[in-house]
């Protein structure tokens, strides 16, 4: 149940930039460099996010992405569903008319297990958003406060 | 986030075990057919839920299994762990000594929102457990009480 390397990716571009929070915009090369991540597919990665909603993109001298909301606006299960598709658990969470073996849900006694599990986890996913995070963790070891690097 | 094709299987040959509760012991073959799982499949999983603690194996004319524990014994956890390895959200929660780019977790602003979101998924998965299925739904559209078709 690993999430996928793109929203992996995603998850930690959006923390980047929502340490900054506004007071400047950030570069792709930056948070390239800072996350380790290869420019190129975080190129696609945030632009997916502009377009979703996610980031601000700005063009020119100073461009680069800003925070399209505020921090605890954005939560976990927003940007696994934005990179991932919907938040499926099991076969159950989905069109079970095309799963063999499915009796549908009111002749099958785990139907509702699936439902409150999946209902649960989602919940969790939900709560969980980038306003809880300690973002003075991020400069301890920054040679500059705003680790512009470029 | 899909749970495995196999966990999904465990999950329902479990939950029909649990079902006859101790009654008689159950047939790979019934599971098989009633749960519409592969048989050759099935009977692989069944072993290693046998070898784990799930099950208890009977030889013989009468043979198949029975629940090694109570319902309520069994959490999702437990036999997604069981059929996955363990619970793992992203490498935050494995070494993370190997992944590029980790700052390693005194550094890490994201380290405690991947702790706290892993251990919450972590204990919902945990709470909910075969216990907690209502089992009278399994026999509403059975022939026979029992299901036994083989």
């Amino acid at each position: 149940m690993q999430i996928s390397r793109k929203a992996d990716y995603a998850i930690r571009a959006l923390i980047y930039v929502a340490a900054i929070n506004g007071r400047r915009t950030c570069s792709i090369n930056e948070i390239a460099e800072n996350e380790k991540i290869p420019r190129e597919y975080l190129a696609k990665i945030l632009k997916e996010l502009t377009q979703k909603g996610f980031l601000i993109s700005y063009k020119g001298v100073n461009g680069g992405y800003r925070m399209a909301k505020s921090r605890e606006g954005i939560s976990f299960l927003d940007i696994l569903e934005a990179t991932q598709g919907p938040f499926v658990l099991s076969s159950c969470n989905q069109d079970y008319k095309d799963e063999p073996g499915c009796k549908g849900k009111d002749a099958c006694a785990s139907f509702d297990f699936w439902d409150e599990l999946h209902r649960k986890l989602k919940g969790i996913m939900a709560e969980m958003n980038l306003g809880k995070i300690n973002y003075d963790k991020y400069y301890q070891f920054a040679d500059t406060k705003d680790k512009v690097t470029t």
